[in-house]
């Protein structure tokens, strides 16, 4: 990236749009999947945008970035503002990639004010791009907040491995994150995390901004069935162990027990991959990642315990073999409750009635708290809840009540005023 | 290949062991991908052992080998003998390989014979490799031999392209096939191919030679469904339009419904592509490729009939719509029954009781056979059945008994001997 080149400073219409163009194919959204050359791309625009605005950049050896502001000086405690750059393959503009630019923004505004003595800080800030949030090319998902905050060991992150067997620090090593990890700050006092809501409840309320008290549930299954490679013409049919039969019915029964038990629940069976994969080949391995999500643990507890039933029933039928590669329960999150408050108290100073409201889908900001650092997240609406997809909107009168909101919040935090009135 | 290294000449086990090593692992059989680098390797190889026996090499537009023995002058009539050296992934060393590699034995010894002037051949021959017969990475299967019997036009072969879209013409010039084509034989009186049976018909018949009459029938269908990409955390249930449960539903509804009303017929859906397949986006499309296989056209039609009528349900049931990308028949074929009274005859002559028998699969001489080329398919015995897999294996006494027969049936040929006494 060419230092010379001018940024947009401040601009967060402006520096999405650049942002927007990384990765980008007409009608197919945005793919920008962590640690590929795209994402290579994204960071180094970042990085040259957040440091010709004033900030130090450095990256932790899992390849967060942050973009530090030492207003308070060393010694001093910090405040994090952020989210991720990566998406899906084909996926929105908005997903992650406005926390950070918001925050960027954020920042840039209140660099300004420091300089001119209108805002006071005791507190230095971080603007951070969390690495691989999306979890689409490396699973599972929340890789780098999660080894900020220690719930992951950096080892284990960086021998992930994607499904053409790339270990996520060789993918990361080829785009610069070179382990050198300069002067990190330590774990902060408050992170703050912008994000569109990517579902309908904001909408159908009217509100512009929502505050999130906590997040569903998830039990999370990787399933491999194993059967055995066989030719798909002459070999008789009771000889068969079909390992994709085992997971289709295992797929359908998933569906049909979930639907007619807890219809609340929110589930889905998104990635599959099948072994040789060959038209003429009886189906030797098939993985599946089921989810299932909703706010009552117990009751994870009672559908993932009926669906693995089911599954070992499919195995049975099938002749296949059944492993359970992975089975992790995310507990519900509790978000940071002095934060809220004062997302809330801000939110309405800015002419904003919240709605209070719950998450579905993890995010960094929910990686943190749950490893014991205070943080907020801030929703604001996605049209039609579309998310994970290239039709992903969100207009921008919204786009600017999240920003003013953001801001407002950091501009209280950076100088300490950590409770609402 | 350097051409001064010594080759086994006809020794059949010694240029079996050497081909065999050309793409395998540990435990993991053979991977010859059609038009790979390790399907260039084999082919280079091939080409070096037979120029080094005094064959005329020469390979046409689509890749396939041809290995010619002039005995007879230009203008005379042609004989062919040969099956494949491509193979599925993970394949086994014997399952068309062996057919070309005895075919090359037969011709070398032949070769000898013609030299001392114990045999006086009135046709020339050529050992053929047919490129693609499996189809694992490219679809259809059977390219080669279909291209040169005219039953694919070469532009639609050449412009197929794998899961990475890469078309086969390119595949194949990145490993020497380069469109220059030389002095092609013209289509041959007959064609004979020795082949493993990749079942156990033979075994329990106690026979150790089988002659092809004809083939089971075959109905292959490709089925898209296409859903909506979405997020799988926060978009509602009724919202969700989820092509993979869609296939999943149809996969096993394929199964039942056969299993119930037609439970001889052979049946697979053994490749499904899924996109984007990411753990955390609801599947967009999803393709199958299902088989039914039976000797029975009409029972074919009924039960395809059955089965599309399912995959409309399974669209219905998840919101998602549904494409017929193919749905082709591929009729029971009837060998040539002057060819194969030949080789009955022959196998006798040998000493080997040989069993009329049908094929399941499809192979190049059934290929050629329907596009009017009188051939022959003679079996030899698999362990167990098993095929597709590393453990495929035929015994070597089976592979002496097959490779005698077929050099003797191949000296009638040669000869003019197309009739049986």
């Amino acid at each position: 990236m060419d230092n010379t080149v001018t940024m947009p400073g401040a601009d967060l219409t402006a520096i999405f749009d650049r942002m927007s163009a990384i990765g980008a194919r007409p009608g197919e959204g945005v793919t920008r999947l962590a640690a590929s050359a795209e994402d290579g791309t994204a960071r180094a625009f970042f990085a040259t945008w957040m440091a010709q605005g004033g900030a130090r950049i450095v990256q932790d050896a899992v390849g967060n970035q942050f973009a530090c502001f030492d207003w308070a000086g060393e010694g001093s405690p910090w405040i994090f503002a952020g989210s991720h750059l990566d998406t899906q393959p084909r996926g929105g503009r908005f997903d992650g990639t406005l926390g950070v630019l918001a925050a960027g923004c954020a920042a840039l505004d209140l660099d300004a004010e420091v300089r001119a003595g209108r805002t006071r800080p005791t507190h230095n800030l971080a603007v951070v791009n969390w690495t691989n949030e999306e979890g689409a090319r490396y699973q599972p998902s929340l890789t780098g907040s999660s080894v900020f905050s220690g719930a992951l060991p950096l080892a284990d992150a960086l021998a992930l491995v994607d499904g053409a067997g790339i270990p996520l620090g060789d993918a990361l090593a080829a785009i610069g994150v070179d382990g050198k990890t300069g002067h990190i700050p330590p774990r902060p006092e408050a992170y703050v995390e912008l994000h569109v809501e990517q579902g309908r409840t904001l909408t159908e309320a009217n509100r512009r901004i929502g505050v999130i008290e906590g997040t569903w549930a998830a039990r999370k299954m990787t399933v491999t069935w194993i059967g055995r490679a066989a030719h798909t013409g002459p070999t008789p049919m009771v000889d068969r162990r079909d390992a994709l039969l085992a997971a289709a019915q295992g797929i359908a029964a998933f569906e049909a027990i979930i639907a007619a038990n807890h219809p609340h629940l929110h589930r889905s069976a998104a990635r599959l991959v099948v072994e040789p994969n060959s038209p003429n080949v009886v189906v030797e391995r098939a993985t599946v990642w089921f989810e299932l999500r909703g706010l009552d643990v117990a009751e994870l507890d009672r559908a993932g315990d009926a669906v693995l039933a089911a599954f070992s029933t499919a195995a049975a039928c099938t002749g296949t073999r059944l492993e359970i590669a992975a089975d992790a329960l995310r507990p519900p999150a509790g978000m940071a409750s002095h934060l809220m408050a004062v997302v809330g108290e801000t939110a309405r100073s800015c002419g904003f009635e919240p709605l209070i409201m719950r998450s579905v889908a993890g995010h960094d900001a929910v990686a943190l708290q749950n490893s014991g650092i205070p943080s907020a997240l801030i929703f604001i609406p996605s049209v039609g809840g579309v998310a994970h997809h290239p039709d992903e909107l969100t207009h921008p009168e919204d786009v600017q009540a999240g920003l003013a909101v953001l801001t407002a919040v950091l501009r209280r935090l950076v100088q300490g005023g950590f409770h609402a009135a």
